[in-house]
């Protein structure tokens, strides 16, 4: 039954049939940074290129909730769900029949383990990383094998993560175990012990959500990975903090993909921009502002949701500075045109997408420069309606400065960087 | 005297000592694209991260020509080419105290031969690719080491390169050979018989000068190898013509470098825009075009010479994009200023830099819309000068919509290609 050759697995099981309640729902469907623990599961597995996931499940209420969202999902009922996991993994044997990722419905698993890997025989995913090390179950290893597995082993070299690997003749390995309650640790010893079951190990953030602390610190840590590290002034001190909430508060529903609310965030740029052509400039400002807190959200919820792609990422960059160089036509639309105005319409147009394409090629991130302080910089500057006529040139002037300025800034340190 | 541990090599030697003169020139000297042989090595070897390369030589001219241009080699002389190329690798013994590359100087080795490695044992650099079969030294491999290595031998797996990487222990083996006249394959076959010798292949393209055939079918190599696959219509059917022979002609001086060429460039560029803003339009289309040719040259040397980085891509882009945008507000500056000249400036200025700017985001390459194309355009519309009234409006709307249209042909292309 093992295949021959390493594969990319195409199948999933998630254990779900547990019934304990906690924080007021079932542990699956507790919310974690507004979205549902396992569903952060089924995403990371999508991510992976897995097809079909089939869910072992004992509560009516889970299969229905998710069966709406994820047409696509098989589910497998576990009328006895006091036998335990080893059991409900029992039930999937006729849905995987062929290699499969197993996974713990419980557990959050960082983007880490959801890579694409060949793999070829019964595998532990293991980590040195572990927030609870004393309910968590070791594993002791040698020569690329499970040696020993359990709670209580006092030599051990890595967690078990409640991650797997498996091929289809776990399954009659498992049934060579005469128990009533079996569990998956029943089983995975058994592989060891036999010397059947391989390790690899993947260092990234897990944790077994059991107690309102490791939700909480679960929520941490995904917040600081959903979170750019090469956020500008403004979006650290101001947007990021507004558009975390609205991402938090509306990632529960189907429609909010990436795509969707970069499509979101164009509209409502185009909107400041139209609302300048108006002769709206305060307006304009405002809602500048606006657009810029909610261009944060695509990115958050990509990572998020696990649903990075290259095609998001151009639309996104591109559709920002589409809406950028709108806004600056619009500002322009609001004073008088003369060779001067020109000039400054010029400096500012030209730089607001330099600065983008250098920091593209560059890698270098200048924070003074970005599209958060821009925005930002046009909502204040409008603010004071009477000194139009002359807050628009200064802003256009500032814009140039901090753009140009920007870019070459950081072409001069790559340089500097290369010597 | 092997190192416990793989290393990067930090030195390499040069085996420059053979006496025949071909094609009227000494070997090494003969130019290859116009720049000599054993210079396309050496600057291949400095990409590797070498700092010390030692040359063993036995005419004069030779060091001289290179002691002027490479003021940090060292030169070792060979009193007795007629003793062979093994003997030239004993004379290097002082020098030669650590790990080295060792190279033949009559090859020309592509960029994959000087890639970043760490090894440890003597090893022999192979391949399966080969121009002349029968002339080539031939190479039998077992078990990660060579069997049997000679250009008589039947069986053979690979072809000996010319290129090795070798530990200081290879003099002590060498010198128990007792011959007068010693070649390195002796040497090789020595360390071959006793089980010493591994082998890394290389799959791309070298080759033994020997023959003007030899030669020619380089230098066809070299001209593939240092265009763009990408270039858009006219640079393909145009400017790479006239830039390649540039390139070629300029290659041997020192000046020459990729980041030396792009500043030629960005200065015949500003000058191009420069004679729009002196109402001199015939002119600045011309000088456009020109700068349209040069602006190729950056690129190819910087391939030719090995000296690609990510600081000359950036510079290079940037000041292209600067160019670009001061051509476009000079061509304003020719027609009257109302709104729908703005309008028209604006379309086409933003369109220039957003049009690069999708490229780097999605890498798709979009022929139509090309800074080639471009500056082509701009050198053709403003050839009839009493119909310039039209034709830079026209022209400002022609770059709006292939640089505009591009960009959005790039970004759906990226679309469909995800579904």
């Amino acid at each position: 039954m093992v295949p021959a050759e390493p594969v990319k697995p195409m199948k999933a099981v998630i254990l779900a049939a547990g019934q304990a309640k906690r924080f007021g729902k079932f542990k699956p469907l507790v919310p974690l940074f507004g979205l549902p623990l396992i569903e952060h599961t089924i995403l990371g597995l999508r991510r992976m290129g897995i097809k079909e996931i089939g869910i072992v499940y004992n509560r009516k209420e889970l299969k229905e909730y998710l069966s709406k969202k994820y047409p696509n999902l098989v589910f497998i009922h576990n009328p006895h769900p006091e036998r335990e996991n080893g059991y409900s993994l029992l039930l999937a044997r006729e849905f995987a029949t062929e290699p499969f990722i197993l996974a713990m419905a419980d557990h959050y698993f960082s983007t880490t383990f959801f890579e694409r890997r060949k793999l070829r025989d019964n595998t532990i995913f293991v980590s040195t990383q572990c927030v609870d090390p004393e309910e968590a179950t070791k594993v002791k290893v040698r020569d690329g094998y499970v040696e020993n597995i359990g709670k209580e082993i006092d030599e051990y070299d890595y967690f078990d993560t409640g991650m797997f690997f498996c091929t289809p003749d776990i399954f009659e390995h498992a049934s060579q175990i005469q128990k009533d309650v079996l569990r998956l640790s029943d089983i995975m010893k058994l592989l060891a012990s036999q010397g059947k079951l391989k390790y690899l190990v993947v260092e990234d953030f897990w944790i077994d959500i059991d107690t309102p602390e490791s939700l909480k610190f679960a929520e941490q840590k995904i917040e600081e990975s959903i979170m750019k590290g090469e956020d500008g002034y403004i979006a650290r001190a101001i947007n990021r903090k507004i558009s975390m909430r609205i991402t938090r508060a509306i990632a529960k529903y189907s429609w909010s993909t990436p795509n969707a609310l970069t499509t979101v965030s164009l509209c409502m740029g185009l909107f400041s921009a139209l609302l300048f052509f108006l002769h709206l400039p305060l307006l304009g400002g405002i809602f500048t502002q606006l657009t810029s807190i909610i261009d944060g959200c695509d990115g958050e919820m990509a990572r998020l949701k696990r649903m990075s792609s290259k095609f998001g990422a151009s639309f996104d960059a591109l559709s920002d500075r589409y809406v950028d160089i709108l806004i600056v036509l619009g500002l322009l639309y609001n004073i008088s045109i003369n060779w001067i105005s020109i000039l400054l319409f010029f400096f500012a147009v030209t730089g607001v997408i330099l600065f983008s394409y250098t920091w593209h090629l560059t890698e270098i991130r200048v924070r003074f420069g970005g599209r958060d302080v821009r925005l930002f910089l046009i909502f204040l500057l409008t603010l004071p309606l009477p000194l139009l006529g002359y807050s628009i040139p200064a802003l256009l002037m500032s814009l140039g400065v901090i753009t140009h300025g920007g870019a070459l800034f950081s072409l001069a340190k790559l340089r500097l960087r290369a010597q």
